[in-house]
C-alpha cells in the first residue's frame, strides 16, 4: 500500500495513537488503513466411498489437484462461500454436513475453513477454474499431486475420521509467527 | 475506495474479465482490488458458573456490556486473535476449550469466531477498550444492556448447552443478503 484508497495522498507506515501496531496511515484525510487475514471457503464433497478433487486450472499450483475452495466474499456466509465455490469449481451441488477444517495460515493472512459436505448425486464437472473434477477412493487419492497442505491435512484427517464415523472439527495452524 | 493503493491513479468499479462481481479497477497498473469479509476473534471465558463481560469504552454501542473479541491481525491464527482480544479487553489470560460460534454478519461483511474459554483464576481487570469488567451468573446477565446481537446469541447458547454439559459449534448467519 503507497497511496490512500480514500484520497490518493500518499500513505506512511507508523502506529497510531492508541494502537501497537505499524499501519498505513493517510496525513491527508486522517484514514487509518487496517490490513487484516482472509477467509477461505470450501467443501470437502464425499459420494459414497468416494471425495471429489478438482485439477485446478491456475496458478499457483496449476495442475495438481484440490478441494473446491476461494476467498469468501462481501455480503455472503461462510456456508454460502463454501457451497458458491463448489458450484463454480466443480459445477456440483452438495449439502453441507459441518464445518470440518479451520486452517489460520500465518504466512499469506488466510483463514481457511472447509466443510464436510455431501453430495446427493455423483453430477460434477469442470469450473473455468478447474481442468478436470473426478471423485477418488481413498486408495486413489494421488497424495503426491494435492496442490496444497491445507488440503493433503483434510483428507488425512477424512480417511482418519471415517473409521470412527465422527467428523470433530480440526483446528490447524500453518507457518512461523512473524 | 476511490484511488489505487497501488499507484494512486483513480480506480473504476467494473466487472474484471472471467469475473461475476464488480471489483475496484486501477486502468493504470492494472491492479485489480478485490474486498472480503473480516474476521473478529473472541472468547467466551468462563469461571465456576460465570462468565466474563467487559463494559465497553468506545464506540459503538459505548457503556454496553460485550465479551472480549476484536478483528483478528495479518499473522496471528484466529485462536491467537482470540487469546489477544481477551488479554487486550479484559485483561484476562484464559485457556481455549473449543470453538463455539461461527456467525457471518452479511451487512457488516464479518465472520465472528468466539471461543469458549476456562478462566483458571479470576484475574481480569478493564483494558484501554473496556469501561469495567466483571463475571456475571446466568440469572445477573445484564441482558438488556448488550452491545450485540452476537453476544447474547452466544450468551443463550452457553446456558442452554451448560444444562447437558455438551457445546457443539453453533453457526449463524446475521443480517439479508445483498
Amino acid at each position: 500500500m503507497n497511496y490512500c484508497s480514500h484520497c490518493g495522498s500518499s500513505v506512511r507506515l507508523a502506529v497510531p495513537e492508541g494502537d501497537n501496531r505499524p499501519r498505513h496511515i493517510c496525513d491527508n484525510c486522517h484514514t487509518i488503513h487496517y490490513l487484516n487475514p482472509k477467509v477461505v471457503a470450501g467443501c470437502l464433497p464425499v459420494y459414497g466411498d468416494k471425495v471429489l478433487l478438482c485439477r485446478r486450472a491456475i496458478e499457483p499450483r496449476k495442475g495438481l489437484w484440490t478441494l473446491p475452495a476461494g476467498f469468501m466474499e462481501n455480503g455472503e456466509s461462510t456456508e454460502q462461500g463454501a457451497l458458491r465455490e463448489t458450484r463454480e469449481e466443480a459445477l456440483a451441488e452438495v449439502e453441507l454436513i459441518s464445518l470440518y477444517t479451520v486452517t489460520s495460515i500465518l504466512h499469506v493472512n488466510q483463514v481457511q475453513m472447509l466443510y464436510l459436505a455431501r453430495m446427493p448425486q455423483p453430477d460434477f464437472g469442470a469450473g473455468e477454474e478447474t481442468l478436470e473434477a473426478a471423485l477418488f477412493s481413498e486408495t486413489e487419492i494421488p497424495w503426491d499431486e494435492l496442490a496444497f497442505e491445507t488440503i493433503s491435512n483434510a483428507l488425512r484427517f477424512y480417511f482418519e475420521d471415517r473409521k470412527q464415523d465422527q467428523f470433530p472439527l480440526r483446528h490447524v495452524e500453518i507457518g512461523a509467527n512473524r
